[in-house]
């Protein structure tokens, strides 16, 4: 997603340390503890604007919401979404996907979304893919034993490739949807990319993995 | 698929045993006797009326092709077909689809093709798809160690059906195709049915799976 860089987003994020993690990786380890309670850790990996998240956490108080983006300027338009009607089931996290090992321990996730993720196209780029061997490498390490990814794009290639690198991890896979808005799943929450690029007819393709 | 009965099917099988073999449990385990060289055996399950395979016969000479199908009405027609240009390296053959561990020995195929199967898309009949578990086991039992399976399908329902249930079965996928006929892949030979179908502007997905 590009979008505007936005003056000062580092002041600002400074600022609004009650929303927005500057250093999640002081938590590893006690998220239990920063949440004060048991629930479950589902986190969105790249969560852009945040509606996605914002609303699962107000429809879920049973689970623990951590939305990741590195994108300061990014970032700065989903902690103005969190601050106009806040949940004390989520926390945002400003850091890299590559650092989640130094954010959770081992089984420490439930569950991890992906929500629309960058296709990079270019096979030159293809390690920068959040599907990527190393980037499943670590979701698998900080995610539960039957803890799973739940994966949505409506990039074509980019669900062709996932399906394919995610099977090669020997990942299984439920609940596909290769038209998710023309399929019987229920309950479907759109991101802000969603909402937009479904409108123009753009299929959704979705599915649910779960490492073995 | 479904075709006008052919009357006297029975009888013209019997008549044409040098293109359709009605006993093909005889050669398990010998088949490269019977094709007299130790080329690879490539068979379509559900093979319709034959294009595919004809059309694979004649373009890879160095594979032993096995085109079977179980309704004899469909067979007459790829009878038809085969004894107007026969290949050595092409033979038909008439059983039904769980029977394939009476005709080939553990290990004696090395890629098995799936065309446009039918999808039975009500729930109760699940377990007549061949993607289904029960038919994966006979497939991963007669194929060898690197064997793979080809399925194509326009129907997206059994194709998000089958990632699941071979995703699940420990299968791994590689060149996935959501749009195959707007895709890279090259040499894609046609069945009579997807020649029909693409033309009227379905989609035809496709992918390679292996066993691990």
């Amino acid at each position: 997603m590009r979008l505007r860089k936005v003056v000062n987003a580092e002041e600002i994020l400074q600022e609004n340390q009650d929303y927005v993690l500057l250093n999640p990786q002081k938590y590893k380890g006690k998220w239990r503890d920063y949440f004060n309670n048991d629930n479950p850790i589902h986190i969105e990996v790249g969560m852009g604007k945040g509606q996605f998240i914002h609303k699962m956490a107000q429809l879920h108080p049973e689970i623990n919401f951590i939305g990741i983006e590195v994108v300061k300027s990014i970032m700065v338009r989903a902690v103005q979404k969190v601050k106009t009607k806040g949940y004390s089931n989520l926390i945002l996290a400003c850091i890299d996907a590559s650092l989640l090992v130094d954010v959770f321990k081992e089984n420490e996730v439930a569950r991890i979304y992906l929500n629309f993720s960058d296709p990079w196209p270019k096979n030159r780029h293809e390690k920068r893919r959040l599907t990527y061997k190393s980037f499943l490498k670590i979701f698998k390490f900080i995610l539960t034993k039957d803890g799973e990814i739940h994966f949505k794009t409506d990039n074509q290639r980019l669900f062709e490739y996932s399906i394919e690198s995610m099977s090669q991890f020997g990942m299984s896979f439920s609940n596909i949807s290769l038209d998710l808005h023309n399929s019987d799943f229920e309950n479907n929450i759109m991101t802000e990319y969603e909402e937009r690029f479904s409108k123009m007819g753009q299929k959704i393709f979705r599915l649910e993995g779960e490492f073995t």
